[in-house]
């Protein structure tokens, strides 16, 4: 890389995002079919860089989670590959008709999905996203600019060498992936400051990270995100239902967005459903959070405190509050929710529907695990992350959500009359 | 108005959204028919608040412009009711399935449109913007906070009184419609950082107040506006066409976005299309700004300097420059251009495809005027704005981008495995 400042990277990754944006479908498969070779290949140099990255962070106190998220051993390395393996084969989200018309005078109009131009990325100790963020671009015909942290620099390094080689090899603009992790926090903020260069900005990371960027960029954001997710068990609710429904929203991944942190339960269903719904719980070593009532119902409740309730655990724990009805359990969504995913379990139509009408979130759901709200689940084959804005992408996004549009107008000399 | 501070008037239009957001077609339409009424029935309060700001924005200096821009006499009143009345008619823009998907698991996606919440707007001395955004906003079951500036500070009021008044007698929360125009700059400036109450903001006027705020907002912004737009005559435009095309792109209405501000003209066409092009922009009492080589075809142009290429006239001013080939014309776009709208005139379809292609832009044309670039010439009935952005919107905004989506899940008991 010959660029010496991180507006120059980004300036190159423009000025590539011209060529990318009129890649073939085939060429682009392609191209992240040798990306995939690519990073196999390098497996030796990437796991090296790695272990480097390692001894710093271990040095450096990093928390054994934060250490556990920077590894990447071969096996990690041959997992991101397939990964890119599967984006290849993705259909293109460039070129899709979403609009056509004819004016009265004959003019034909045609709305055409086209690539952003330039993504950029802002993420924290996660060499896997270096990698994902870059290939789910370049099949949707960007070009990648990515800020991946300190702790992850030479692991990103190595990649990013992997990728741009894959490009070279291929005749493409190497310049199209670029990475400004060497000029620290002056190349974040450069690139959150980069408007009209860089064309839309994706943090991924903790909800410090997100408010940062947020609060600091000039491009435009997608926030993903944070999770205080909510399911309401109903005056109706089945308890084979409502058992089966927490338990894997809370159990299955519970350091996932989607993963439920509150319970709220029908003050007249919480002595039928509680018992069995917390028993599980605990048996499955979650730490359940009460309220009073709560907490006269089942033993082993740790008193809920006010911050609870605004919580993303992220971890084997739960808060559980008792409402007097659909009303109070809405009004409690829209104070603590951060609008990602909430889910109803009742045999209630009318409830379900209000439910479903009035809860202001990304996805709302009834009768069916919060655990759901994601890419692959939907079905989009990858996920970009989980927009929990209402700007231009709302909930799972996928391929389609990193394009914008274009207006093709056709005429024989019309003009306005 | 009870609220005290601009952010409580905030938090009003907010809780007012929620009761908005579910409100039937039916029932938005007959609110839009009443301030429509209302604000017909109010024609002399309106007219005489408009009257105070003329007489305090021609003691205060304001050009003659702006006067005009400012003025609202009582014809101008009836065709802001006439408009709102119009918008009544257009289809409801919530609650349109826009993807449905059912899980192997039997769970059923449905993708709708929904209302955003709040949508804030900022803009200068232009009282239709209070009544346009505020019907389009009800239209798309959202409430509006409106920050119209000081010399339009009566009668904006007035016009919301009148729609205040209206919704209040239809039974609908007058929170809906809020305006903090009598707090000053501070109060746009917390309409900027209502991040989390208002959902996005529009600002309409000046490229100096856009910029103000998309660098100074924290809410998502949607950027309307500024139009440096090309056409450019290939080496096979036909005479009439270049000729009928320039003069009503730049002459219909030279102070629009979507007016041509350059044109650039192959060398090879130079002396064949100039002088009759030339002539009849001149003849309309057109200056022509021209490079030497235009200087030489056709008398009385003036020198064109390099700032005018940059330079969004709204006048009946122009820049004519000649390019050696396409390659030089797109590279002249990709320096110059805002985005907005750009037209090739030729009759060579591979350089037609290719510009269409190539040039990254809102509305790319072949062989038309670039005025068509409109919501009501593109059939959407009412016009958000034209967005230069790449994110949510681009080219001409109607209601359906006033929209945000929610996903709705429908199980019966499903869990992620």
């Amino acid at each position: 890389m010959t660029a010496t400042t991180a507006r120059e990277r980004m300036l190159l990754a423009k000025s590539a995002a011209r060529t990318i944006g009129l890649l073939s479908d085939h060429a682009k498969r392609d191209a992240l079919r040798s990306i995939a070779d690519a990073i196999e290949a390098a497996t030796p140099e990437i796991v090296a860089a790695n272990i480097d990255d390692l001894d710093r962070g271990r040095a450096g106190g990093l928390s054994t989670g934060l250490l556990d998220r920077l590894r990447l051993d071969a096996p990690r390395v041959a997992a991101l590959a397939a990964a890119v393996r599967d984006i290849a084969e993705l259909p293109d989200p460039v070129g899709r008709v979403l609009d056509e018309r004819t004016l009265p005078n004959g003019v034909e109009l045609t709305k055409i999905s086209v690539p952003f131009g330039v993504v950029g990325s802002i993420y924290e100790a996660r060499p896997n996203v270096t990698v994902d963020i870059a290939a789910l671009a370049l099949r949707s015909g960007n070009a990648a600019v990515l800020r991946g942290g300190s702790a992850a620099e030479q692991t990103n390094a190595a990649l990013v060498a992997a990728m741009r080689g894959a490009l070279a090899a291929e005749g493409i603009d190497p310049e199209a992936i670029q990475t400004v992790d060497e000029f620290g926090r002056d190349g974040a903020r450069e690139l959150m400051q980069a408007r009209g260069v860089v064309d839309v900005l994706v943090p991924r990371g903790s909800a410090q990270l997100i408010e940062t960027v947020v609060t600091e960029s000039s491009v435009p954001v997608i926030e993903t995100g944070a999770g205080v997710v909510h399911i309401v068990l109903d005056e109706s609710a089945p308890l084979e239902w409502a058992r089966e429904i927490v338990v894997n929203a809370k159990v299955q991944r519970p350091s996932v967005c989607n993963a439920v942190e509150t319970v709220l339960v029908h003050r007249d269903a919480a002595a039928r459903l509680l018992p069995d719904v917390i028993g599980d719980l605990q048996a499955h070593g979650v730490t359940v959070h009460g309220d009073d009532v709560v907490a006269g119902l089942v033993n082993g409740i740790v008193p809920a405190v006010e911050e609870d309730w605004a919580t993303e655990h992220m971890s084997l724990d739960i808060t559980v509050g008792v409402v007097a009805d659909l009303d109070e359990a809405l009004a409690h969504i829209r104070r603590y929710s951060t609008q990602h995913t909430e889910s109803i379990i009742t045999q209630d139509s009318a409830n379900a529907e209000r439910f479903l009408a009035e809860v202001d979130s990304a996805v709302v759901m009834v009768n069916t695990s919060t655990r759901f709200t994601d890419g692959g689940e939907f079905g989009f084959g990858a996920e970009v992350g989980i927009s929990t804005q209402k700007l231009h992408a709302r909930g799972p996004m996928g391929l389609n959500e990193l394009t914008s549009t274009k207006w093709l107008a056709r005429g024989s000399g019309q003009v306005r009359a």
